[in-house]
């Protein structure tokens, strides 16, 4: 079932997955692969209320000219099953059998029953369909089948820090302990989410903007919710309330309730900035889902932690986590983990408030 | 000048240089190609008094079958500039003629004066030389050209810690913070060095063996020599005076003593363990070669720190390094990282002594 040329446009449909927003939806990515395995359109899912990713195929496909209808044998290698249901797109299935696909090639099945069902449609009218069932598959939707499934949203925990795990000098200066690469990387990551949250206490010694901007410095025409998590006032000069985006205030020390009101908000992804007491206080809730660490090869011997008090005193005590990935960005290391998830499981449906958000 | 059979012999000759040891000597490894640019020969020097990496792999082409002197136009791939002086084992330039080569490409220049010259020697044989002048190769030699030039060991400083920076709970439990790949990683390339040192914190702390041992425990027959760095006395019972390994006291707090006494005993490299305090004062000194940090995806929240205090109050105080490396090894991160060496230059010529000892 397994062939290379599969395989390594499963690859590239994960990659393309991955450049979309961690929103509403989940990531995904397609390729259109020509009867002979050559790459025909190549899409991926930007975020809620536009084209899923094998739509986005094959009019990436069309734009190049290519002309499936009169391809005999071409392939869709998508990294989740395709959608049976009708949201505000209309479902993936159709699109892909009026196309005139002859073999799907999943990455993962669909965890929720509504989506779910794409595979045996699809082989009820003919298709070919190879269900890979790929660990980074499964992995790029873990997050948001979590979010959904706890109807909460997904949390990614984000800390720059040296080599040995200093956020910032004694003195509190931790200006620049990362490159511009990975500071850049942290902008293009947080423009992913649908929210930025600090702690009271961040957002009073740093005054941070917590807007993201282009490689020029100017920010981009959608920005993600600012949220400030504590029950300390902000002053009125602040730069979270400047107004270049929308900022929300949670009066609350309980990171559940915070999670919950931007929930009800239709905020499905966070980032979570810090500082380390707020951090802490989400890993203490089970809260955090992703963690996303860049890493200086700097040495500083003594300073301020990325993280406050675990309540950990022996090693038993450590919260362990799997790797995801670790790569040379710039001069920094990016180091990407989550915790293991001990209860996966399918997503339920959506309620109707969220299918009315998505027709 | 640059091709890609070339570059990625070269890829291949640093990898094999690599599993040399970092001792008298520095690593180097060599690739014969035929004149196709297929691998004939492979080869690596394994340490003082062994065959240089050029010789390894003339050796090796023929152990393959390959009649070099029969061959016309093969090449050799060698990260260091051959040597032209007559050692332990001969000239490599030599060797190379007397093979056949047409072709050397290296990687970097000799440093050393006395073994320096090998390229413009080949090149008045009418030898085609190309010297890549590649970062990697210059590296390489970097750690063992600085402690020639400064008459001292070169000196890895190895560390384990959770991904926020500890490297014990705050009871001082650490077993394990890494996986058994990394800890069989730090097994192997203790074993590369000539010593493994550690202060009287560890070692009253620990009692450690300090032996190096294969995949099934047992001790490998050569042993680094184990030192211990300190005024304290060492109880009797200590299994670092159990005979299993040679071991030296030094009772002096002056790492640059330290380093002087262990040159002295013909230790070239030094693979230094701690704790904190030990390796503080060796990066104050600046006596610090390179680092292998293993991080374990785990989070403490508190703990104690692999590294004591370096003074540091600011940002701007912070030791700046440069990465080597980093890559996933077994669940753990391995970052491999160097300070920027401030002064490069040539590598004096070995002292009258120390031609002795490789004559
Ligand atoms: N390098 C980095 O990656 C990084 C990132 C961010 C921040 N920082 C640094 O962190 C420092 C601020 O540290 P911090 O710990 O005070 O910041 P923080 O975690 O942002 O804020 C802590 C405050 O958040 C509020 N809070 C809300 N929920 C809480 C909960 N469940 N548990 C505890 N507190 C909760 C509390 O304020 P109320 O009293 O108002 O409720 C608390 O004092 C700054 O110096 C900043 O530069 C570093
Ligand atoms: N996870 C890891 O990577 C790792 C590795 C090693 C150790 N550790 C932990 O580190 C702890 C021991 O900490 P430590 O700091 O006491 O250990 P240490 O650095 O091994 O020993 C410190 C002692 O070394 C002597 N010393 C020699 N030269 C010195 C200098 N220039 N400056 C300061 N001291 C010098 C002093 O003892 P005298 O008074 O005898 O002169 C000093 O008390 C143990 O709990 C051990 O488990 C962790």
């Amino acid at each position: 079932m397994d062939n290379p040329v599969d395989s390594r446009a499963l690859d590239l449909a994960l990659d393309l997955a991955r450049r979309g927003p961690l929103t509403e939806n989940p990531q995904v990515g397609c390729v259109v692969l020509g009867p002979g395995g050559e790459v025909l359109g190549q899409g991926w899912h930007r975020g809620a209320g536009t084209a899923h990713a094998e739509v986005a195929a094959l009019a990436d496909a069309a734009a190049r000219g290519h002309d499936l209808a009169r391809t005999t044998g071409w392939s869709a290698v998508v990294t989740l099953e395709p959608c049976r249901h009708t949201g505000r797109t209309g479902p993936c299935t159709r699109a892909l059998l009026d196309a005139g696909v002859a073999r799907v090639v999943v990455g993962a099945p669909d965890p929720t029953p509504t989506a779910g069902g794409g595979a045996a449609e699809l082989r009820a009218a003919g298709v070919d369909v190879v269900v890979l069932d790929d660990p980074r598959a499964h992995e790029l939707v873990r997050p948001w089948a979590r979010a959904h499934r706890h109807r909460r949203p997904a949390v990614t925990w984000k800390y720059a820090a040296t080599l040995d795990g200093y956020s910032a000098a004694t003195d509190g200066s931790s200006r620049w302990i990362t490159g511009p690469v990975a500071r850049a990387d942290v902008h293009a990551r947080r423009a992913q989410h649908d929210a930025v949250l600090v702690g009271t206490g961040t957002a009073l010694a740093d005054d941070p903007a917590l807007t993201v901007r282009d490689a020029s410095g100017a920010p981009l025409p959608q920005q993600p919710l600012r949220v400030v998590v504590g029950l300390r006032d902000l002053p009125a000069g602040a730069r979270l309330l400047d107004g270049s985006a929308e900022t929300v205030h949670l009066r609350t020390r309980d990171p559940r309730e915070a999670l919950a009101a931007l929930w009800e908000r239709g905020v499905r992804s966070v980032w979570l900035e810090g500082g380390p007491r707020l951090a802490a206080a989400f890993w203490r809730a089970g809260l955090v889902d992703d963690v996303v660490a860049h890493l200086a090869p700097a040495l500083l011997g003594s300073g301020r932690s990325a993280l406050g008090d675990l309540g950990a005193t022996s090693i038993g005590d450590a919260l362990r986590l799997q790797l995801t990935g670790a790569h040379v960005l710039g001069g920094d290391v990016v180091v990407l983990a989550r915790p293991t998830d001990p209860t996966p499981g399918p997503v339920p449906d959506q309620t109707p408030s969220d299918q009315q958000q998505e027709a």
